[in-house]
């Protein structure tokens, strides 16, 4: 659960800390041949030349699901994932008859394979190459933010529409070292994927919420799609006329042989991480973003519990959404709590303070020196204006308006040539737009969204005046003495006259264009329009700063990588949801005085949990195997048991669920799916003495695979090594 | 906290398990003898034979507090125990102006020391010897239950009797192994007790309820007592002529040396262990009365936190009441836990069968054969009993009823000779019961009594027909379609019109004769006679099936403890609250699959733990102090710092609270103050694997007492052993 990105809450990107010590660092394959003597003496065999290369082996096996991470592990296509990550498509093809998440699902043949829910893609990386100065070559330094801001836009469009003109491929110009370099990766967009294979609940998500960030750790986190293309090879929609994908590179799955102390390596695709953040916005995200957001989440959950009560349908329909809030809150709470036992934000003033004197003592610095001052004086805007917009912004997070604005936004982007429109609302980005617009429906319930909303007006309504929006008090007649009862009068009316809650209407709207939302009586379309200025508004004094950022950080990560150097250090750009790799050994830690964890758990630690009611309720099947100690080839001697999580020191965020986790020979030993609590921190300040990162072993997968699951088919598809 | 006795929630007594490995065992004094090659084998450098003597060294040094225990270390009086036995004291003495409990209490001479809470004794153990033919000699096997019942309570009066008339002294005549004992046990009462020294909460009760029966573990869990005795050396009331008591043996304090597997016993008054119990009482008890509890107290807590909400007078008063329930919360869910993980049921049904096996095998054993069926057949009675009556006992504690129920029966009782009064109501007790009264006042709000009786009335209603006792339905007009509102006006006319909650009043009913009740319009009193008939009933009822157990059990016991001698192992008698000798050594476990409690914390686990808020709220000085690492002596030098708390494999269980934890050589190392959160089912079954105790470790004590409180008199004042 935890590692996989959390996209619905995804935060304002910021800044960034240093590479201090141990195995701090999410590197980018390039950079690894230049820290190659430290990988040779953690105990890599292969050459750190092979592993930079993106499209060879075994970086080419290693593939993106958006939010999380896969591997290759059969010539036919066979993917093998977290069961966090695939369990969305267990759901989709889930009912009270075949209940999958319950009981499991295991095709025995590719026919009874199961297209996975849809929006679901693979994104296979087939070209990587630096394009800083296309991007921002040739901006003048006397562009306004604005300006530089657009001009940016412009030119990642443009060379992504080149790069796309290729049908099936996806392409992408994300910024690395916050705007020092941009690089254009391109990507084969498989869109036939199907779910093979998933262990029950009770395996895959044993332990759920409650051991969740938690070690000792005990979770079958393991599941495997199938990447289908059409006849050709080329990407296709789904048919049962496609084939499976052919990769040009899988991962060999090893058997046995990993031991505490061991090398081990993770590739996946980290979503976003700050260790070079400035003071001036680590003090806003731990002093006031953070804190409000656990207010703000704590009441949302409650809200939703509240309208969707244990046992109703409602319930149903919110558990994932549910699920992702209890994440983000356990997450936030673990943040503020390491960022106390770190002591984050005197550990940046330090490092400002060590910068600055490094600055003061080499010759020519002023330019880095006065872009710093410069980006603390937009940071400091930024975080004021994010303040102030907050609870308007999250207002808007109701389904509904916000399908309506998206919707009404489209309408106007439509409007426009291809190249000029937003990104999001270029012809690239239809069919998400429209499986947005029809997945809604699988998680809404209007009771539920307006209690949500409900609840976001009021403590929007708690706020002082000059954080109100007139645009939305005026839509919604909130006046200063409006009564709670009033508002959702306004409220139960809109969700009674709407007719946006039915799927096929949406779609309609989405080739409707902007006289038709003007004209509308839909009271969300009709918000949708009210709030149209104030949103442009805030998007353009937000784009401005953000232009202003775009010119000073890149100096700011200048000055921090030549720092570095100057220390015999190789910095690593902050993570943005492009392949890296971390690397380090099996290790155990202690986390707290007086506890230590040990380097991996047994397969006795299950029953020792079990309670017969989930999440601990592990299939009475496993626990008789356990009970007799039918371990096979599984057994590692120095635990006495089949292995079924271990610990490491490697780096990672949410993102790396799914991350193949290799051993010196780049074999596949493991998942990584999840971080301690004490490490959440790290997202922050990479603190080597409580960061451990958890993944699920090989051997415990091929072991319920072979005794619990009789997934043999799958076993004898893939390479195994002894 | 929590290894204090649960004497608010005191659980019927109940039988008990068998001394199956390592350290198992709360031994008498008397039995070290037979156990003296283990005790030496594990490390015991002191002769067995010295530790046998209950009066002699270092036994004479330990006493009772009644729930705790505490131990001599200075020739003038000065006692040793746990902050959590002695703050009652600490905060009957604390005011707004002296807040104790947040600043800690120094008396830096004798005069400032202040009286310790009203009712605080310490009983010091001057006589120990076998009864069991005075108690049971002379009874015949064709006694009835009660007969039996009455029988051995009138000796044992008798016996205290005579044992009493020595002004001064208190005795007792507990049962050993399930009444196949019996002992005087004679002790000294000193009743003028006062306060020396107790750190600051942030200290002395560090990690509050949070860290409560956890490990990793910063409790400075230690606060002293002095006792004093009028000018003749006898014990006296409250006196400022009175002079510290001299006592016999004296404890010397080790600074240093206890290492991880270095032996050490502790000795104290553990409360009550089941250890021996039958399978129908550990069903009945686990698979019924534990859950229940579990319900009922939960109730209790909200409804106390509701009446009194966080901030209110009302609940500082109920405060101890809190934490007494959520210990017990925590407690009762631990045991099921612990019951669960280590198969009790399965457990305790071998060891039936087991037994049997070796009864058959030995010839002439029909006669245990038929008194453990008989017995069983009681037991199970009693359980239904228990049953039956278990909502109605749990209304009579509201705290008003209770106080009108108790001196409606002393008014009863009083118009018997001495002799003949039920235990509790005679003359020797008069003191007790005033207190009693007097302390009423210092835990008591009408609001909050009224709210929790209200949720106990509404449990019991909930329950079927024949749990309800008519007698009370009558007194309150309870009638099958009495709305909530209907007995919450009821309730609130009694509260109003009552004149018990005056501290004065419920005194003057101690010396009223029964007539007096009788006519009384206070309606707690008029409820209190309206039941007294049903509550004979049960009483009797109740005494009847413990007369009966009297005549089985310890023949079950005999059985048992042959069939150990058999085996080659020593039984040791279940837990009565009289002094008992554990022993074992220092040693970290691990108690779930993956995770390792190393045996030491250190003073750096408490900053990090710090939050700078209750309970994890250290003296700025004490941080001050571990930043600048100023461990002074008491550094331990395998980890690098001062010990805080240590684990130990001992046996222990409420009421070994404040024991003396010794080293080989009967040098106070610690005090025991708790134990691991998998070792609460110890009291039904000792598991080696989990069972950990948890020690304040000397060293720390000492380093508080001389570093951050500057308690120097105290320590001038104790014999210190480097």
């Amino acid at each position: 659960m935890s590692l996989k990105v959390l996209t619905s809450l995804a935060l304002p990107i910021m800044l960034t800390s240093l590479a201090a010590t141990a195995k701090e660092g999410m590197y980018t394959p390039e950079q690894l041949p230049a820290i190659a003597e430290d990988l040779k003496a953690t105990g890599l065999e292969i050459s750190p030349q092979q592993l930079s290369d993106l499209t060879g082996f075994p970086m080419g096996a290693i593939v993106s699901l958006g939010g999380c991470s896969a591997s290759f592990v059969s010539d036919s296509g066979l993917a093998v994932t977290n069961h966090h990550c695939a369990r969305g498509s267990v759901q989709y093809n889930s009912s009270s008859e075949n209940n999958y998440l319950k009981d499991g699902f295991l095709a025995k043949t590719h026919s009874e394979e199961l297209p996975a829910a849809p929006g679901t893609r693979m994104w296979v990386t087939v070209g990587f190459s630096d394009v800083t100065e296309q991007v921002t070559g040739g901006l003048s330094d006397e562009l306004s933010g604005r300006a530089r801001y657009d001009a940016i836009v412009k030119n990642q469009k443009a060379i992504i529409a080149e790069c796309e003109s290729e049908p099936g491929y996806r392409c992408s110009v994300p910024a690395f070292f916050d705007g020092l370099e941009y690089k254009l990766i391109k990507q084969l967009e498989i869109r036939d994927v199907r779910i093979a294979y998933a262990p029950a609940d009770a395996i895959g998500k044993y332990g759920g919420d409650i051991d969740n960030w938690m070690w000792p750790r005990h979770t079958g986190d393991f599941a495997f799609y199938r990447a289908y293309v059409g006849k050709d090879g080329k990407p296709a929609d789904f048919s049962k006329d496609n084939v499976p994908y052919q990769p040009e590179h899988v991962l060999t799955v090893s058997a046995g042989g990993l031991e505490a102390g061991d090398f081990v390596m993770a590739a996946g695709y980290p979503g976003s991480t700050n260790r070079y953040a400035r003071l001036v916005t680590v003090d806003y995200m731990f002093n006031w973003l953070y804190p409000t957001y656990i207010d703000l989440v704590t009441n949302w959950i409650n809200a939703i519990e509240d309208a969707a009560p244990e046992g109703s349908d409602a319930r149903i329909i919110y558990e994932a959404r549910l699920a992702g809030l209890n994440n983000f809150l356990k997450n936030t709470k673990g943040q503020l709590a390491g960022a106390k036992r770190v002591g984050l934000l005197d550990r940046r003033e330090a490092r400002e303070t060590a910068l600055e004197e490094w600055l003061n003592q080499e010759g020519d610095a002023q330019h880095y020196q006065d872009a710093i001052a410069e980006l603390d004086a937009v940071k400091e805007k930024s975080a004021a204006m994010s303040k102030q917009n907050f609870w308007y912004n999250n207002l808007t997070r109701a389904q509904l308006l916000s399908a309506a604005q998206t919707l009404y936004r489209n309408a106007i982007e439509k409007q426009k040539p291809d190249a000029e429109r937003e990104p999001g609302f270029q012809t690239r980005d239809d069919k998400r737009l429209e499986e947005r617009m029809t997945r809604l429906n699988r998680r809404f319930d209007a009771t539920v969204d307006k209690a949500v909303w409900m609840q976001f007006i009021d403590m929007y309504l708690a706020q002082p005046d000059d954080n109100r929006i007139a645009a939305f008090d005026t839509a919604l007649g909130l006046k200063q003495d409006s009564s709670k009862r009033d508002i959702e009068a306004t409220l139960s009316a809109m969700y009674s006259n709407t007719k946006l809650n039915d799927a096929d209407t949406r779609l309609k709207w989405l080739t409707a264009d902007p006289a038709a939302f003007e004209k509308s009586d839909d009271p969300f379309i009709e918000l949708a329009v009210a709030l149209y200025d104030t949103e442009m508004h805030i998007e353009n004094e937000s784009k401005a700063l953000e232009g202003q950022e775009a010119a000073l950080q890149p100096k700011y990560m200048r000055a921090i990588i030549d720092w570095q150097k100057a220390q015999g250090s190789l910095a690593y750009p902050d993570a943005n949801s492009t392949l890296r790799v971390t690397y380090g050994t099996v290790l155990g830690g202690s986390p707290k005085d007086g506890l230590v964890y040990e380097p991996f758990t047994r397969l006795e630690g299950i029953p020792e949990k079990d309670t017969g009611e989930a999440p601990f309720d592990s299939p009475t099947k496993q626990l008789e195997l356990i009970d007799e100690q039918k371990y096979g080839p599984y057994k590692l001697d120095s635990i006495n048991s089949v292995p079924v999580n271990f610990l490491s020191d490697l780096d990672s965020t949410g993102g790396n669920s799914g991350s193949a986790t290799l051993n010196a020979n780049a074999e596949l030993v493991g998942l990584l799916f999840d971080g301690t609590f004490e490490s959440v921190n790290s997202d922050w300040d990479f603190d080597p003495k409580t960061t451990r990162t958890i993944h699920v072993d090989t051997r415990y997968m091929l072991w319920v695979m072979e005794y619990v699951d009789g997934a043999n088919n799958l076993i004898n598809e893939m390479k195994i090594a002894e």
